[in-house]
């Protein structure tokens, strides 16, 4: 019955819930971007201010960096406790000019939502906020289940004040399910469950040459230039049929059982749509693995861009001083991100060309890729809550991206856990127009008091 | 007599030229960049104020583009004409912050100028200014050669003025002589005169590969990445031995003769004093051949930057759209520019690899590689105003890099030409704290001003 009153109320504060989503919506909480650090804060006290207002006990985790909110309810024990996970922070807005209407302006067209962090992730969180003031509400102030709910501010910047929480109060995080409330859809409609996920080496190389910027003319023919030498490692670090060629990099991938294969085989997910989502003309890597493959089960490795040189208007011919080139790899189990930076380190290293000098660094703290499983309780009320709200079975898949926090619960909390989140496909994730619908924000505060109730029936 | 007192006057008048000198580096006479177009014309209007008031007729040659300026002394019919080109446009000044004192106010420290233009090219064509002032006076408002200056504004920056000017009045700019100067000592305190210049092809190649801006944890795998395939473009372009790999580009190239190649040998250029002056650790380039021929007598291709992606603090996990990437390939007689456009244009479009679509173009206009020829009273008459001045016979030696103007006065003037200038090693010619030692600028004007004495007897 409550649950039933719970739904009810849901829907009717509906506006109330989209309210205080558009508010944290307009703060700019940049992680990555020094300049806001203080709109990270103001997020943080927003929902210090909100989850406490809605009846948890919260408190701001300090660390060297952007803090992390965590707010716990336990008014019921021995019934079992979901810790929820999520992050307030979102990536750069750029490039400006490529937005409709401005990033932290939150704009809704058609019934969508454009604003950047609508989907990755403020739409997952604050649908957790909607959803626990209206299950209080319901149960006269009681949940039935105990509820945990972390939410960091350095996701998409790397850090370490919620790694560290975790290691240092794994005990009183201690819980039933981890749910990583950080994913989405990628069938428009068709809920989704995830398995893994990929992790994550973020690196610079620096490459330098001539002490200054020399003019081409004068020099060329003799003068190193780091700019053809940052071609020359991108070449010597993958083939453009898609071959990472770093000596002993797939040693530890494990294959994907045949189980997931044959889901992902049935997803119906199709090159059509990928290509639809990033507007590629074809799709490239490794042709001989099917493209979930590729997406979910193998590693791979990208350069971001290249700081240095002249890149202005017009023509201007020098030979640049040094070329700062940021390149990250994606890893899946069994890969160490740690064994795989130090090859990556050696193997670029020995790419330097006459003349010039390399330094490698990690960006961020590296992720490791992670299995989380699926048969636990956890698992299953989340099937049988995202069933209930959407009308349809889950799929299940993986993440391609990394969740950096979830190695920190699968190494210090050895429970269950499970990926989820309401986001769209096509919903530009980190590109300008970020977007989602309202109706999966509505959506998601109902699965999420389903989950409740759930959760607390099976594991009962 | 007149010779002499136009040296005696120079030495007298040194305070009076330096701040002419340094009234004209203080205009940002930017070429390549639009927001300093009223800045370039300032600097032609300075020119023309002051050649009038040296006693030349002058006018500013307009286009479509930064004007040329343009002034004439006709009086001595008979007298052999000499044509001295310079440019008053100077490049870009970034990156600023690594400037001592700032690009546009020039500062003497230890007996040398700091200022973006200083040695390229305003410490020589305001050398010529102060030469004709005091050779005028000497010679009572006459001067022992007729003279013709032209100073255009599109060097650094590509531009069509000079050139339409050049092809437009061919018969009203005929002479015996072009002396472009635009040059400088190879070695401290030995003049030199160039006897051919490099030439250049400017090109930016872009590449687009998925739609927006997408995330490299989703679309890692499968989506293809404009930034991997500028590295494999670079790669297939040039060999890390510095063999350029496009099909046909050495098919041209005329080996420098062994009188050229022997005068180099015995220059004094040591690997050490350009290791000093790039401040590389080591050279790079075809070591089979030596350093001043790879510098001179060798094409060579040099990547400039990649503008694209992301290049800011921290990480951000995008696969880019774009990657718009500058090089520049640096040509040498018999090379045809155009034709060198073309095989790389069609090279680097078959390296193209699956998602990705390239677009290849010039930049500026293309200049050939230009061979000046040494046996013509002009070069003798450099040569013995050079000792003069300097007190030292001068080497010959070649230009790394281009002046695209001298290809249009060999075509369309077809006479005799030399290359020379006043600036010395470790200029920094295009990089921060360009610089100039006075000495060098008030030695040069007593070269010109025996130049002029030196080619009307030479020539008489």
């Amino acid at each position: 019955v409550s649950r039933e009153q719970a739904i009810e109320l849901a829907r009717k504060g509906r506006d109330a819930a989209l309210e205080l989503y558009f508010q944290s919506l307009r703060i700019p909480s940049v992680s990555a971007l020094p300049e806001h650090a203080a709109d990270c804060r103001r997020n943080a006290d927003f929902l210090v201010e909100e989850l406490g207002r809605a009846g948890l006990t919260v408190r701001l985790v300090e660390g060297d960096g952007h803090p992390t909110v965590y707010g716990e309810w336990l008014g019921v024990p021995g019934k079992p406790t979901l810790l929820v996970y999520g992050h307030y922070d979102v990536q750069p807005p750029d490039p400006l000019e490529e937005w409709v209407t401005p990033p932290f302006e939150p704009t809704v067209r058609d019934g969508v939502v454009v604003a950047r962090g609508a989907e990755d992730s403020k739409g997952n969180h604050m649908a957790v906020l909607a959803a626990v003031r209206h299950a209080m509400a319901a149960g006269g102030g009681s949940l039935p289940i105990n509820l945990k709910v972390a939410i960091e501010g350095e996701e998409e910047g790397g850090g370490n004040v919620l790694p560290t929480f975790v290691a240092r109060e794994a005990a009183a995080l201690a819980c039933d399910c981890v749910l990583v409330l950080d994913g989405g859809f990628v069938v428009p409609g068709v809920p989704c469950l995830e398995l893994a996920t990929r992790g994550i080496v973020y690196t610079e190389v620096e490459i330098t040459g001539p002490a200054i910027d020399v003019h081409s003319g004068s020099y060329g023919g003799v003068s190193p230039n780091p700019f053809n030498t940052a071609g020359w490692i991108i070449a010597g670090l993958k083939s453009p049929d898609g071959k990472v060629l770093i000596p002993g990099f797939y040693d530890a991938v494990r294959e994907a059982p045949e189980a997931e294969l044959r889901s992902w085989r049935s997803s119906g997910i199709t090159e059509k749509q990928i290509l639809e989502e990033t507007g590629a003309p074809e799709l490239a890597g490794e042709d001989e693995y099917p493209m979930l493959v590729r997406m979910w089960a193998r590693p791979t490795l990208d350069v971001h861009g290249i700081r240095g040189g002249f890149t202005g208007e017009g023509t201007k011919t020098v030979i640049p001083a040094r070329a700062v080139m940021k390149v990250s790899m994606r890893l899946v189990a069994d890969q160490d991100p740690l064994r795989i930076f130090q090859l990556f380190k050696k193997h670029v290293e020995s790419l330097a060309t006459a003349g010039t000098r390399i330094q490698v660094r990690q960006l961020g703290p590296p992720s490791s890729p992670v299995n989380f499983g699926i048969d636990h309780p956890g698992a299953r009320a989340a099937a049988a809550a995202f069933e209930k709200a959407w009308g349809k079975p889950v799929m299940y898949t993986r993440a391609g991206g990394s969740i950096p926090v979830a190695e920190d619960f699968a190494k210090h909390l050895r429970t269950g856990m499970v990926g989820c989140g309401f986001s769209q496909p096509g919903g530009r994730a980190h590109s300008p127009n970020e977007q989602m619908p309202l109706d999966a924000f509505h959506r998601g505060t109902e699965m999420l008091i389903h989950l409740f109730w759930e959760f607390a029936e099976l594991s009962g």
